[in-house]
């Protein structure tokens, strides 16, 4: 399997998109589609230099511009300089997409409150800071806008060992849902896109022991049996932040081939039943109705 | 563990509650409590013989009032000669319990598509014609009445290898919910429970050699770390179908111990991580930060 | 707003698509849009007149090729003859698109269960039947396929006065989710749409007297303030069957401009709160809290 | 309607419970029946005052015992130092119910991202740092306890002009969720209850000009045509957090009388349509088919 790009050409062209977290990882892969479909991008992050080696990489390898803005995103004052330094470069912002984040994987026992603070602070917090900042200054200028949030397939179902990311995540997507309501008048559309397992380096069950990676190897758990690729989740944002998308609001599209639905579904590990144990039942059942 | 009955005595005194499918498993301990509660029941199924033994013991254990009606729930006309029978009996109807079943545990591709009616005719054509001509009667009366569909906790995310039962009991659940809203004007609720594993005779993994029926095991995949008693569900059941629900309305409510959410969140596996490892874990980040 | 085609050429090249009810409104807005994307289809239902000119007209439009086969989703053999037909015809068959529907707009319990059944056999059924028919013939080729059902917002919430096909299409949803679970090792996809309204020939308000019209005018439930335009649909189902979205399995997108969200949410209704008198509670709150 | 209290005597006889958000509203309510079934309470709140004139009437009217604390939930050592309080004075503590909360009503492009911060931090942060501070006692004294968190029927399907909430307690339901997953093995079971429209004193609709109220009538959108008591919201609490509810793990049970229902399903307004019209209806399709 090869991912390849869907969208014709110049899907975006002429809009400007803000990706935080956007210098590395899927922010990374989404910001370089979008650069190719001929929008201009703002990358933020906390890491200049990070920053900078990404927005000059993606320039050489899409040929489209990308301003790179160091700011933290749960500083309001932060966000609103972005702003700033966007509309001077771009003359305007047509698409937020929040997707900063952070995370503990730990028993939640062993977490401080003050590590909560920290993942609710970068994900809620950054997520809504950039949202007032810049929904306000699209309802203030009468544009039309739209906004993706990157939130997780635990955000509805929860999950152990990653808490605070679960309680942050469920609260971006309630904004989602939230505003998808409030300021469609406004023509600002509002969807989320929930992604299962994408490789990502340093996965972290790599740093098990072999026993313990096969027993919670994500792979397992994912019925199409592998993980995701890069561009098939740009794909789908490409599409969300796209007037393609004027219709779809408020939603949030899993794209996880099938991961949390296959854990759900009471009788789904009936999988590891062999053939021939379906047979013998049938025989079983057949001689008992006969 | 031992669950105790909860609600004050006499908390259905009066009301006469049809079960369908009430004579044996789950349906017959609601029964029992309801009776327990000072309600009259009547139960259905196909085959008499049981019925009448059920609702002798029923009788005897209790001290309340049972009405056994042989009758398919998949014909109209049978469910018309239950209503009926009630009516003769008791004189009135308050209360509709849809619990009748069947199920075919089976890879989907190896059931036929009368396989698929054989479910669907019971599950949902049985609740839908339950509750239309019982329905019907309380709006031409214009009486209060309820109605508790029982239903799984794969109806709204599906499972494979229970297909059919899936599709009509997320029939009955959608059921549920329109009726909720559509009928409370009629003094009409209509409230659901999603049962995750309760004890039964024959239970599943039984049947299975014992290495598959370890890696099956339902209690393993169950927060809580047991299956559910009677007792509890009868509980719930009393609950809502009582008065003292009377503003919950269109709800189901999922008592399965945490068993479907633990299998949905993304890193809920991470419980087979010992502590030790933990340990290590932290230390090794701390190293990291310092 | 004039929505465009999205996906690039070609994105459906070599790939036979099924759709159930595919002669007429969405299900022939979906096939035209396949064809043009380099498919072929065949489009069923029972009528087949109407089957035959709008097979003719849709090769005009698009160049492409279409089978046109009159069939009775109902009824399993004349699924089986549909499909020998589409091998006869195109070699192969890669997609499915159950989109065949029916539907009753009235009070509950002015229907009879005989409505509720046609309804059932219509959507469930039918959509089963297909299933399973071209799901066996699949899992035998070892073949790589996916479907698409088309469900509706009110699947998961239910409604009043449809209550026959919400039972039905929540049946349909059950169905997507479990078989993503099971079917994806065989190499088939199941995902759904839940299309909210788009614009359709005798629309429902349009029989009423004026002013009921605009009490029940959907548009006004619409955060986007209008309807959804057929190649939006189209672009939406085109993503979901190709490749490009081989990652996405189990999923029901939404496509309804945030109209369910809109009404589910409790204060979404203070919409109708005038900016002056939001102007006159800040004054009065922080008159209040100085 | 006159909701009674439904659990047997003595229900939770023994048990200690801290109610954030104790001493006024539906907090007070929950606390009042607690202590009727049995059970010691602590009640905190910011305001001294309110919370021991609280305790005081508590204590009278039901003759149990009552242990007010003043603290701010946003900060951890006042948590500790309420646990501490707590364990003097009962020696043990058994429940948390997280029902302290903020809101502001006002469209969100008016609010500051410090009124943002403020409601996430009363909502997200309160109930984490109780969750946290008490989760840590209990996993430590080995002992069995649960955590009951109240959250909002928009937790899930947001709802403008109250976003800060709706993302506050949208966090609290995953967390509600997650700890039922990642807690129960110490015995920790998590619940929610979403509550609809409960009268309270000075409510919204009251400030509003006539004519809006009409418009915005809360009662107007819950099927069941009344707002809910009370007692009836306490009847549900003390069942979740008493042993009756050992199996029910990781559920939010809506109490809204169907509202969030009503205003999902796409066609439940037609509620409208007076019944000579729907006469008129029928009649004209019977024409049509005949």
């Amino acid at each position: 399997m090869k991912a390849e790009p869907m969208l014709k050409e110049d899907a975006l062209k002429g809009k400007t998109i803000v990706v935080t977290g956007g210098g590395t990882g899927l922010g990374r892969s989404m910001t370089k589609y979008f650069l190719e479909l001929g929008a201009n991008a703002v990358i933020c992050s906390r890491k200049q230099d990070v920053l900078e080696k990404a927005a000059e990489e993606l320039m050489q390898e899409t040929g489209g511009q990308v301003l790179p803005v160091a700011c933290d995103v749960r500083k309001y004052n932060e966000i609103e300089a972005m702003l700033k330094a966007t509309l001077d470069k771009f003359g305007r912002v047509d698409v937020l997409v929040n997707n900063a984040a952070g995370n503990f994987v730990s028993p939640t026992e062993r977490l401080s409150h003050k590590a909560f603070d920290v993942i609710t602070d970068i994900v809620l917090k950054g997520s809504y800071n950039c949202t007032l900042a810049l929904g306000k200054h699209w309802i203030e200028q009468k544009q039309e806008a739209n906004i993706l949030n990157i939130v997780t397939t635990y955000a509805w179902t929860g999950s152990g060992y990653v808490v605070p990311s679960a309680c942050a995540k469920a609260g971006v997507l309630a904004m989602t849902r939230s505003l998808a309501s409030e300021w469609a008048k406004y023509g600002i559309r509002s969807n989320a896109i929930a992604p299962g397992p994408f490789p990502t380096e340093g996965a972290w069950t790599r740093l098990f022991p072999k026993q313990l990676a096969d027993k919670l190897d994500p792979v397992k758990r994912i019925p199409v049996g592998r993980f995701g690729e890069h561009q098939e989740l740009a794909n789908l944002a490409a599409y969300l932040v796209s007037d393609y998308a004027a219709f779809v609001n408020g939603e949030v599209v899993t794209i996880d081939g099938g991961e949390w639905l296959y854990g759900a579904g009471e009788f789904n590990a009936f999988d590891q039943i062999p053939q021939e144990m379906w047979d013998a039942m049938e025989k079983q059942m057949r001689g008992k109705q006969g």
